[in-house]
């Protein structure tokens, strides 16, 4: 059947999710379709920033650290993120970046598993996954090694040898999902851990690490958490292991009296120990605006809209696009993909920068592929329409051939 | 000579830092001697954050990255704080935590002297400096130790075997002020590098890290510089260190081409490569205001100003409440004291938490210490009047035996 505007229009009509699009605040004139890189503003985290800057910091002063629950809010608000991904109250903590967690979280892995050298991952996954690994192997004296193969050799190639097992569940280049019950019990039947990056997986696709018995897990709050530029990262410990936790990185904040100023390290107990230092008050508090919003939006219905979506889009561009040197790199099979649409294109870039000049904003990734994020929360489907006919126009009428769009920039 | 009120409302008024006063909020009836735990909120902060928050973030969304120079702040950021320093441009970078970058600068300089095993420092450093260093050791084996000694016994203890002197420039309870220059010649005689902890340091005393040639330094931006709470963190390395720099953490950010997503790490060139993961833009936002306010205020005078007002508290509470408890902890010879005075007193918990309510804000130190933080930036003389008489009454009166005061909270 072939889609048509109209029939688009009707879906959002019947959209149960809607209401959330005015949750957001979102330029006119613009289909966003990398939410998956940096989250939209949600219309209330203004308010609550200037609220935090103004009487908590400005008023409350030092005082705020116990008044306004400052110190508690690294935990607190990770439970508002566990609660979202299926995590147990006080397995996950709100510190730092995706991959200071990721270092933290693999060094006390390889220490759980001392007679294992193998940190297994597969070929493409996420850069500063491998980047920490590698990094943490040269920094341990190179007595492990980082085994990457194809991501449909990853069972075969648990064994005695794996210490940890470290994938991305939903890959950022193809938006492939991992079956993350399934590979976690491979791996557990080999004595092997398992870490799982949340990336593009929070507040996006389903996710149940207690089901999955997963034993750690780290994730973003900028993409679709909404948490802002740079917001606080978050990691995830299985309860069953906290007490053996030893992390390489043991700061204050991660002891068991932190204002005890004992001149020895005692961690603290729980998934507070993982803490290092300040935690940044002004980036949480924007990150937990937007975990709110999550929190009040079914996962079943963002995912049924997710699922929706991409698939609309990836009918769209086989619709209006046949012909013109795209092609498609996500997963057709829904249970294989996560919350995007990735598309082959031998001009990716200068079709990217075009692209966004006509206000629709996806992102380019090295080296060749267009990438759509679908975020439920804000995206109407006769978006997808507008976003379709832009790309067939700036690719029939060869606009991306224009000088402008062919200078790289710093970040793409 | 006996001080009065009338001669320190003198020297409010030949104050030439007056002016500054007014480029903060602070609370009504509150002095505040506490902005060497957290600086007080400068009145151009919530209006910056709001622009970030709004034109940058909710209206440049992913462009803002490169349109509104995102990309590029951890290093401008960087500059414009080493420029309080002495420190040359491109040494200098905001990133992460004080703990995460004590951390990475430690490891690396592990791996610069690598037939030396110790890390030398001070008994009585600030706690998470020791815990980081012993985790770091911890986690590399047990080949290394970290050596503690008394602030006297420092240059006696340097030798063949030190990898790297590690200090904290100003003492977090005493106060007490290192010979930077000169421990730092001293520890390079022996071929030791030299890292120092300037949490105490920035913004308050004067600091010229090129003219004593250190090798490499971490510091808050939470504190003297005003940047909020759980503010940004910085580094810096020498620029004739950069290049051998291998840090443990290697993330995406620290990579010379971080949006090429090579599959290999290949370290940026300079300071860059200290970066791990994506940094925060709204803390950053915030610490650049307090950072230009810092800017403008010429070190000289701010250092003058606090030697008065260190003095002038030290004089007052020796005038004000004798007999009463109180031992000057704090260095009296202006050279070896930082921006504080620190007095030791039995009962030195209820004591503070009494003051507190009193609107006079200054910080308990386990296990005896009250410490007074003096910012020059917003304190005027005539307020350590005020502060003392608070004192001399909370103490003479016995008011800070009520029950109130005496349950502790978590962040003392």
């Amino acid at each position: 059947m072939t889609l048509t505007l109209a029939r688009l229009q009707a879906l959002d009509e019947a959209d149960p999710l809607a209401a959330f699009r005015a949750e957001f605040r979102l330029p006119e004139g613009v289909v966003y379709l990398d939410g998956n890189s940096l989250g939209p503003l949600p219309c209330a985290t203004a308010a609550r920033i200037a609220a935090v800057v103004e009487q908590e910091w400005g008023g409350g002063l030092i005082r705020s650290w116990n008044d306004a629950g400052w110190i508690d809010l690294p935990g607190r608000l990770g439970d508002e993120i566990g609660s979202l991904l299926g995590a147990p109250p006080d397995s996950v903590l709100v510190a730092d970046s995706t991959s200071v967690n990721l270092f933290k979280l693999l060094a006390a892995a390889l220490t759980l598993r001392p007679g294992r050298t193998v940190i297994l991952t597969e070929t493409g996954n996420f850069p500063t996954d491998l980047y920490v690994a590698e990094g943490l192997v040269q920094h341990l004296g190179a007595r492990h090694v980082v085994r990457r193969c194809a991501p449909d050799a990853l069972v075969s190639a648990l064994g005695p040898d794996v210490a940890v097992l470290m994938l991305t569940h939903v890959n950022y280049r193809t938006g492939a999902m991992h079956d993350m019950a399934a590979l976690t019990a491979a791996a557990h039947r080999t004595g092997t851990l398992v870490l799982w990056d949340l990336a593009h997986s929070a507040g996006a696709v389903p996710v149940d690490l207690a089901a999955a018995d997963v034993d750690f897990a780290v994730g973003c709050g900028y993409k679709f958490l909404n948490g802002g530029p740079g917001a606080p990262a978050f990691l995830h410990v299985a309860p069953r292991l906290q007490a053996e936790m030893r992390y390489p990185l043991t700061g204050w904040l991660g002891h068991a009296d932190p204002f005890g100023f004992d001149e020895g390290f005692r961690p603290a107990a729980g998934i507070g120990r993982a803490a290092v230092g300040t935690p940044s008050i002004l980036g949480m508090a924007a990150l937990q605006v937007g975990v709110g919003i999550a929190s009040r939006a079914p996962m079943p219905a963002v995912r049924a809209k997710s699922l929706l979506q991409s698939g609309l889009l990836m009918d769209l561009v086989a619709q209006e696009c046949p012909d013109l040197e795209l092609e498609l790199v996500t997963p057709r099979d829904p249970a294989r993909r996560g919350s995007q649409v990735s598309l082959r294109h031998p001009h990716a870039w200068p079709v990217m920068q075009a692209l966004v000049a006509n206000g629709v904003i996806g992102d380019f990734r090295s080296p060749d592929i267009l990438r759509f994020g679908i975020t439920p929360l804000t995206l109407r489907h006769a978006d997808l329409w507008r976003a379709v006919a832009v790309l067939r126009r700036v690719l029939q009428g060869g606009e991306w051939r224009q000088e402008q769009y062919q200078a790289r920039r710093p970040v793409t």
